[in-house]
């Protein structure tokens, strides 16, 4: 888009938030919602000063802090932050099929996110199903906390079930206050608006909590366009962006400079059959898009990797690598859903996650810049080579080989007939002994355990009282 | 690279080129080369004004004409032209396996390669091994046009033949004189360097041949990193280029103004195995690399699409997305290789050639820019839909679905009940129906009955004559 057709979405959203607003189905984000403009009945207003003023005290960029010092991010500028599979409620693999996710699933897609050095944080992968679900956020945190010691993720499903999170947070951080834990982002959610122009209770809480706690908040508008948006992209883009504006201005109504991320999840629904298109050139195009506008009002952006394919082949390579580039180049500072994504996020594949990993370390091999100088150039070992010689045996070439190219964890390079011998196995039948191996290979971080024990007394009281309600 | 880094290769390989020059083979060149520079023995060292000269003269956008105005393509620019797979030995399917490629064959990726418009270009996508060497050129020439009615592609693989496919080129555009065929570009060929730093007599008389008839030629430097290049991508890329130069200067001695194409093939290769290492992070980096040095001299530029997978699977899918893609970012005026190649170039696939089709054509719809009015922001379907309603069926929709949207050709965004119920077919398996069912529906373009009997009387003729040699 040129720049007056951003800056022509951005004024058109601010515009139709002053004059059309939002309905807001929770009181108490209307109540803040007054301070900066209207309400009547459900429908939210907001002042396009407000809007203004929310994007100017929203940070550009900040730290997140991890358990550990070498494992914190930083969000917007150059920075580029990937993230595995988040929420699918299956979880497929070649030798047990596909079944319900359960908390052994979720566990050992954070051992595999924890093995991976290019992930830099974990999500939830997988709904452990059978867990009850007043549980499910502390067994959950309990194992993201224990199994790795990467950026925490907390599911914004109520606020009890976020104060829980908070509090097991402190617990592996060493943190005595409330006042300490919101000095500093220390994990991460994401609010869907309920897109159209809908925010409702569980969400605006999740805003309103995250924000006042100081904590990484991404909001992302749910907008397939042809569905829950219209069907063409501008449309699509214009109700993105008026959605994330409200939100973001919310979470700066509450605490102005909140660490808030501007979310990105335009994609269009096939409409031969009106499912979800994943992978598709459109979301491609939206995510170039929503770069624009999140640099047009200076926020990090959230992108998307996704793919339709309901099994670890070409199409879910090809959607897959398309989408994640293009998130890359659309500037995005946290890419979501890299790894492990199968069936338009239904599922969490095992292979679909390592083969995914091929690609999170290619991409980031990439950017890698290439190195001229004197050594690189190599001038002397073209002269000593000669004409028609090859370059295998030089000293040039020696002092270079083990680490001169990027290593794949799982393409090779055999030739035909070694991939015969080998019983000509596709990428996905390899797939399912790597993962296989990383699991029995993995070696939990190191934790005190005096705090294992506390999280884990954490656990067993809360459960023991009852646990938290969703909607608390 | 930095504008610095650019220009270091770039004055590196001149200075190099006139201190230690290129071995050459074929006499002719080295008398040529001789105009502008000094040889000795079979070295040949080019005076740097000779080399800035030559960068003068060649165009940096020229015209190649298709036997039908339609299919014309423009070289050089922001345009951007995709190409087969060319050269395999082998082809492969899932129905007969993997064998030497036929003369049915070579058809065969020609009635497809026709069949998609987002093909610019026709490639011999296989070797027809069921052909004698002195009559496959005729052969196939003969059916890539009549078979196709898109650019014709010549190989380089001796002076009559090459003149044999020029003869016919003539007849099918029915051009009388050379010097009519001369005044524009009207088939294409890529000479490949002996890398390092030679240049043998087939492709000396290639540039010769192509240059002096005014045909567009590609000069590709096979260059290897830790092969036949240096092991570094600077010490690759500065071979790539000054080996690059030196075919574009004997294109420019031997006809000022000649189109010539900057092509850029450096990858590396596997230091485990020795093997060619196709669809890597270094190659990606190549390609960008590549395109600032054809930037700087000013010419067009070819860059691959490449993998080094032996099945069209997850590892064949990413790899050639992510470096098709990569190819298009660096600003590639042509890409080779970006549909079918399979087994590092070894074999020509049917199923990965209609799975190729699939990203060339979503990377084509990627190219159509967001368009930002009135209409496309939807502002009143998004006030009519009201919060929380969706769009399938408001008007702004119904005037838009059928085309609002990129229809895939293989791609599916089934439901797992939906893939279950096929019997859950992976990619590759749907491609088989597919490219079968392009066959069979596969139509001729119109072509004059005395062109076509004109064409296979020079067949026979030459063919009773012995053919030509590839050495001739």
């Amino acid at each position: 888009m040129s720049d007056d057709e951003v800056a022509t979405i951005h004024e058109t959203a601010i515009r139709y938030l002053a004059d059309e607003g939002m309905r807001v189905l929770d009181e108490e984000a209307r109540d803040l919602y007054a301070q900066g403009g209207s309400v009547d009945g459900e429908m939210v207003r907001i002042d396009p000063d407000r809007i203004r003023e929310a994007l100017a005290t929203a940070p550009s960029t900040f730290d997140v802090s991890a358990p550990v010092p070498h494992r914190s991010i930083s969000m917007g500028g150059k920075s580029l932050n990937l993230a595995p599979v988040a929420g699918p409620p299956f979880v497929t693999d070649r030798i047990s099929g596909r079944r319900a996710g359960t908390l052994e699933d979720q566990k050992n897609f954070l051992r595999m996110t924890q093995h991976f050095d290019v992930m830099s944080t974990i999500c939830p992968s997988v709904e452990p199903d059978d867990i009850p679900i007043n549980e499910r956020h502390l067994l959950s945190t309990q194992a993201s906390l224990t199994l790795t010691d990467k950026i925490p993720w907390v599911f914004c499903r109520g606020r009890d079930r976020v104060r829980d999170a908070f509090d097991m947070i402190k617990i592996r951080n060493g943190i005595e206050s409330d006042e300490e834990f919101a000095a500093e982002a220390r994990c991460w959610s994401v609010v869907n608006m309920n897109s159209p122009r809908q925010l409702d209770t569980v969400m605006a809480r999740g805003i309103i909590d995250f924000a006042s706690m100081g904590q990484m908040l991404i909001i992302t508008p749910f907008t397939l366009a042809g569905a829950m948006a219209p069907i063409t992209l501008a449309g699509a883009l214009l109700l993105q962006h008026m959605e994330a504006l409200a939100g973001i201005t919310l979470s700066q109504i509450v605490n102005p400079g909140a660490p808030v991320v501007y979310g990105a999840f335009t994609s269009n629904v096939d409409m031969k059959s009106g499912s979800p298109a994943f992978g598709t050139p459109e979301a491609q195009k939206a995510a170039f898009a929503s770069g624009q506008l999140a640099r047009h009002i200076g926020l990090p952006l959230r992108s998307s990797g996704s793919s339709a394919a309901n099994g670890p082949d070409a199409q879910g390579g090809m959607e897959t690598m398309m989408n994640t580039y293009g998130a890359f180049l659309g500037g995005a500072n946290i890419i979501m859903h890299t790894a492990g994504w199968q069936e338009g996020g239904l599922s969490a594949s095992y292979e679909k996650f390592v083969i995914d990993m091929e690609m999170c370390q290619m991409i980031a091999e990439m950017c890698h810049p290439v190195v001229v100088d004197e050594a690189t150039l190599g001038v002397e070992a073209i002269t000593d080579v000669g004409p028609g010689g090859h370059f295998f045996g030089t000293s040039h070439t020696m002092e270079r080989y083990e680490t001169a190219f990027y290593d794949p964890l799982l393409f090779t390079r055999w030739t035909y007939e070694q991939w015969s011998e080998e019983g000509s196995p596709s990428t996905g039948d390899r797939a399912t002994a790597l993962w296989q191996k990383i699991l029995a290979d993995y070696k939990a971080p190191p934790l005190d355990d005096a705090i294992a024990a506390e999280l884990d007394d954490f656990v067993q009281r809360r459960i023991s009282e009852g646990g938290a309600p969703v909607d608390g």
